[in-house]
């Protein structure tokens, strides 16, 4: 399990320099990789502007605007230029299957030539939902760092039971990044969603189809949202913070999209879905002890991530370090156990747990090391790295 | 011109952490970008399964083989499978006009339904000649560090002059990469080839269309072919360095394609096209002082160029003392002198040059500073960051 650093000779023990880790996931690269087309339009204060160029390039006179709750003015403004818009504003967690049948039949109905979502993931997802069933072209305004954005990944939810999948049709043509309408997200909800953002970027280093091109994607994003998320809790009406948080989300969302779930990200979706526990916070919360899990099979991963979360040093344990280190700093949520779960949720989430963790998987998982993980994280227990997975 | 250094607290004068640089090429974030769907298969020794696999997929059974005299042995593994599959070989630098309407025919005459290239840039080159008209799909497999898989730009050569063009249906659907084609690439050829590749890298940086996330894929790309081409001249044999070379290759020419000509590539497109010098040795003599000359107006783009070659601090000027460090220890060509250019050349390049370089150029361009550039390039002089631009 154990990999030989390559660090280049001139690079003593206390080197951080990001240039001296080998790009490679592996001593050997080899790998399959595969990018998809989209356009971002990226600049605060211009998503009408954008909205209404992408708009006239699909072209679409009729769109539906599928709008949460930070959407409102802007949908409000894209309709004044175009009467024949639909504005769709019931926009619920997971995307309940009703609402999204619903929400379909308003597009048939509008005649709907384009589908323009404004919101979190919520509203993201009902646009993916639509697009679907309809392959209406999507230009998404997400107003969080839920990431979807940047994703094939669609999810609609069924008699409590939540069913996702990947499809071209539902990656939005075009995604458009305007800070300014995450000016109005609360500060304990932005670090919530930008760590579920670097997430994102976290469980992409070992997920099934990583490789050095998602990784580098991946690594650049935790850079930039490390950055952006301190500046965001030192001035929380800091732009080019904002700027920055939105820019991280992309590239986690590109980094995800390519490399696939993870443990972190099959852990959280059956929490998520069995247990009812909020998204993000249960992505702030679990992602240390994942990367504590994973660190003695991922040492070549936990290395770079060390330094782009910005620690002094390239020992892989560094990389946990720094993440707690920032997420003490974003006073993050810090166990599963305020978010609601108990220790009697184990047995009843953990052979769902058992069963979706990929087979690659840097550090094999069993029953005990899963359950011991939730005791911890239901705890908040400090996350350690083993000497020996 | 002067920005203002974006380093965080509690890094001092001597750091080169490449977190403590933001990542926004400007104060303000405010870009467009569009990220292009393309496979990549990478693995040495694999190229072969690779194409069988992708044709598999495409599908295709009649494809047309465009090869330089580094693929003969693949093709005719190809062909072993394909009966149907056709063999062109006569591959010509620039793609002269002729030699694409013969290779168009062959195509015609053979029915095929897909173009494998399997070569340097000229292979590649005649592949998207052929595709711009039939609208073929490409297979690429590059043996050199020529970057043109990665790309939509297509050229043919008609009557001595160049004509470029950019058309999504010459950028290949897959490009398989396996360094064991490259082994046999003669180490001068290996360094001014990655020399190219690394000038894609910089160029980018300043390009018309360069933004956050096409400097990110030029940085990545930068700092992996400076490690590989370093561990490629200390050990020719070494497969890593090659794997590394390929790696940072296909970096920077996503990069290139994504943020357009630069300053650099103006010259050098001048230069090769009038002057008929060597495509790759001339952009490794040009680099420095194109460097030279941007960096008062580019100082955040050349201070994460710094870190990214390895450079101890992140002061601006310090990307060219790593650049010229590199090529110093890779043995690179010079001077444009000893490529074949004089002085009496200038006058008659220098029009074109100065049409062609971007306005967006961060250092306006000027005769006396173009011409400055080209003797002291002509002599093989030591560029120099002027104080101010």
């Amino acid at each position: 399990m154990a990999e030989t650093p390559r660090i280049e000779p001139g690079c003593g023990a206390g080197c951080s320099d990001w240039q001296h880790v080998s790009p490679g996931t592996g001593p050997t690269m080899s790998f399959m990789h595969e990018s998809r087309a989209q356009r971002v339009a990226f600049g605060a204060g211009q998503a009408l502007e954008f909205v209404r160029a992408e708009l006239s390039r699909t072209p679409s006179i009729r769109p539906l605007l599928i709008v949460g709750s930070a959407g409102t003015t802007l949908a409000a403004a894209i309709s004044a230029d175009l009467p024949a818009a639909r504005i769709w504003d019931e926009v619920i967690q997971h995307v309940p299957a009703e609402i999204a049948e619903r929400a379909r039949a308003a597009a048939g109905d509008a005649d709907a030539d384009a589908i323009v979502s404004i919101g979190g993931g919520s509203a993201t997802g009902l646009a993916k939902a639509v697009a679907l069933t309809t392959g209406l072209p999507i230009i998404a305004v997400p107003t969080t760092y839920a990431g979807s954005e940047a994703t094939d990944v669609w999810g609609v939810t069924e008699d409590g039971r939540k069913i996702t999948g990947t499809d071209p049709r539902v990656l939005p043509r075009t995604v458009v990044y305007d800070s300014m309408l995450t000016a109005s997200l609360p500060v304990p909800l932005s670090i919530s969603s930008g760590l579920n953002a670097l997430a994102h970027c976290v469980d992409a280093l070992w997920a099934p189809r990583a490789n050095p091109i998602n990784a580098g994607t991946a690594l650049e994003g935790a850079r930039a949202l490390r950055v952006a998320l301190r500046a965001l809790i030192a001035d929380p009406r800091d732009s080019d913070a904002r700027d920055g948080c939105l820019y991280g989300t992309y590239l986690a969302g590109v980094a995800f999209a390519s490399a696939g779930s993870g443990m972190h990200h099959k852990i959280c979706h059956v929490l998520g879905g069995t247990l009812d526990l909020p998204h993000a916070a249960t992505h702030a919360v679990v992602l240390p002890y994942v990367l504590a899990h994973n660190t003695p099979g991922a040492s070549r991963q936990a290395r770079r991530l060390a330094v782009a979360l910005g620690a002094q040093t390239v020992a892989p344990e560094s990389a946990l370090v720094a993440l707690q280190t920032l997420r003490t700093q974003l006073g993050a949520p810090r166990s599963l156990g305020e978010l609601g779960m108990t220790e009697q949720d184990i047995p009843v989430v953990l052979p769902q747990i058992l069963h979706s963790i990929p087979s690659s998987n840097p550090v094999p998982v069993t029953e005990q090391s899963v359950a011991g993980l939730l005791r911890a994280a239901i705890r908040g227990a400090e996350p350690i790295v083993k000497e020996d997975a």
